[in-house]
């Protein structure tokens, strides 16, 4: 973990199993902070916390989040109830309101048993820990099948710095934040302005490309909180090490995106689309997300069919502008359209190279030079019956 | 049958099983045509064809159809192989090409086995029945499991007129002309443009309202034609009895669209989400669509879980303004959700509701006086087994 952050979680009730439903990350100092919300109207009450809490002085010293019920659609009272937790956890841990951030994932639309909550909270501070990284994502799991963590090491000037990751995915992601919550940690020293900037550029190119069902939550948002106890100097673009700090922070957004989408619910592969040669990034962004999400490309994959004609069908419906005659297709390094001609391939070959847990689609229009990736995952009996039962 | 039209259908070869894969509705006269087409950018070949036929003189007097190869995506032969086919229909028939329109649905990208095809479209003429109806049906079938027609009558001044209508559906249905042929005939006598008018409208309330799983085809289309032969003064919005003409019209669009929607791939039963209150037409159907097309609801009411929650994040994410303290949702006459606070409910009652093969889902935003209605169908284990396994 970088410096300065420590890690927790309990199981407080709000799951049924006895799972971890209630986690924090608390940072020793007020960290700088920065976050992205879900675009969703009905945006859950505890989002709105957190931005008002982020909004004060850019700043998150303690940030608290439970699985197990999303607090969305609970009209006053949620809001009521995710000021509680707010207050409660500020005294748990000895910090002001503002700096404590919280966060809620689950099922939408029942009050938080808030006597649970607020016992668990009380009791918080006792697991809180150096190495309580896997406490934290255990407690932020809903349908998830595994744990999404990663961390990056690297030099700003003389001083090693961290860049730490987890986040919490499944069912209901899709561009623009959907079902899911990543937290990004950093002992670098970097303002909240900057990280905000940061922030919003790497989660346009990671978290809002991947997508599980095209359904888009109420409750998802990436928080960062940097400490800056690496003490190396204020980051900033014009820093030399700015573009390695950069790329680190890309890195541990689209490992925990491509994470996300790959234990997408019911998933057996993850599933990689580039558009390449478009006119635009616009365009390259809209192909690749239309394709990543659409349901025949996606059951295809699993069926491990080399259907390269729902491929195409999506690119044309994706409401940007295509060329018809100059589509190239492949599946791996097996081309299947040049210039938007059928190529005759070794179906065999394709059968065996979709069965993988890795499939990539490279689509180019030979359009213009934009590029642009999503991730996804395939369509299967298990994402039905999970979504079939998920609440009973 | 509407006056002067038969049909019929045979087996040519392009399917694998024995069931038939080459149809043809016949007119005795050049009947008045209108058609709207898909909107994805590849637009398959036959498409092109039919368009490039009503153009001529707004009429049609020979509709082909083919299943089992949609002819989409094969470029310069492909264009080639559908004017074939048309040129050969215009022979089999003794009509001039430009009074033929052809259509193709099936596995794209895969040339049309022309040999089959023309062979077939010779032995056309001799099963054409005037109780045809049946066998076409059967011909444009892919993955449907039941056909779908239906005929209305009603009086046109003195004279009696029908409507009827045939069409075929499953997957890759969508908003916007998604894999769905749909053939409606008519003896009124009505111009093309008026025709055209009127099927530009019914479309967008009926045939753009259903959604099976988000995609869109490069091969729908819904053709009309009519005969004139019921001998009624020339139907117009200003004839008395236009509105009860428009209202047979939009049955028939509505109950085909409903027919395709119930019957679309692994569905076990039709969904309608009806959203009142809305500030705009626009709105109104946008948010109704987007909440048909959620896999999550979709999901659940396969599972029969009244997980309302799923309803009102589709609503939030429908990219329309809604007001987020004043959403009514009810499934049947089951409230759930009132001025967007959850309301007590039977979860027994609900359950029983949802397990029925007709689920109605309303919502009301209480910003306006628009309504709009969209059809969908539950997610199954059996469409993720259909899709998985399509091509191979």
């Amino acid at each position: 973990m970088p410096q300065g952050f420590r890690a927790g979680g309990l199981h407080c009730g709000l799951k049924k199993t006895s799972r971890f439903d209630l986690g924090v990350i608390v940072c020793e100092v007020p960290a700088q902070a920065a976050g992205v919300y879900t675009l969703n109207a009905f945006q859950a009450a505890p989002l709105h916390v957190t931005r008002e809490s982020v909004a004060v002085e850019g700043k998150l010293q303690v940030m608290l989040v439970n699985s197990g019920n999303a607090n969305a659609c609970t009209g006053k009272q949620g809001d009521t109830d995710a000021r509680g937790m707010r207050s409660a956890a500020a005294e748990a841990f000895g910090v002001a309101e503002h700096l404590v951030g919280v966060t809620s994932t689950g099922v939408i639309g029942e009050l938080l048993p808030m006597p649970k909550v607020l016992s668990g909270i009380e009791k918080l501070p006792a697991q809180v820990k150096a190495d309580g990284g896997e406490d934290f994502c255990q407690a932020i799991l809903t349908t998830d099948l595994v744990q999404k963590m990663t961390c990056v090491q690297l030099n700003v000037g003389d001083k090693t710095i961290h860049i730490a990751g987890s986040a919490k995915g499944s069912g209901m992601i899709h561009p623009n934040m959907a079902t899911m919550l990543g937290f990004m940690t950093t002992d670098a020293n970097i303002e909240s302005a900057q990280l905000q900037k940061l922030l919003n550029a790497v989660t346009d190119s990671t978290f809002n490309m991947i997508t599980v069902d095209g359904d888009t939550s109420t409750n998802d948002m990436v928080v960062v909180m940097a400490s800056g106890l690496a003490g190396n100097d204020t980051l900033t673009p014009e820093h030399p090490d700015w573009a390695a700090f950069e790329a680190g922070f890309k890195y541990v957004g689209e490992y925990l995106a491509k994470a996300i989408a790959r234990d997408g619910e019911g998933a057996t592969k993850l599933i990689e689309v580039t558009v390449a040669g478009a006119a635009t990034q616009e365009a390259a962004r809209a192909i690749a997300k239309t394709v990543i999400g659409s349901s025949l490309v996606k059951s295809a994959c699993f069926g491990a069919d080399a259907n390269w004609g729902r491929i195409i069908a999506a690119v044309g419906r994706a409401g940007q502008p295509v060329q018809t005659e100059t589509v190239d297709i492949s599946l791996g390094d097996i081309v299947v359209l040049e210039q938007s001609r059928p190529v005759k391939f070794d179906e065999e070959r394709a059968a065996e190279y979709l069965k993988g847990d890795l499939v990539v689609i490279h689509v180019n229009l030979h359009m213009g030079n934009e590029t642009a990736t999503a991730w996804g995952c395939d369509l299967t009996y298990d994402y039905v019956r999970i979504n079939a039962a998920y609440r009973t």
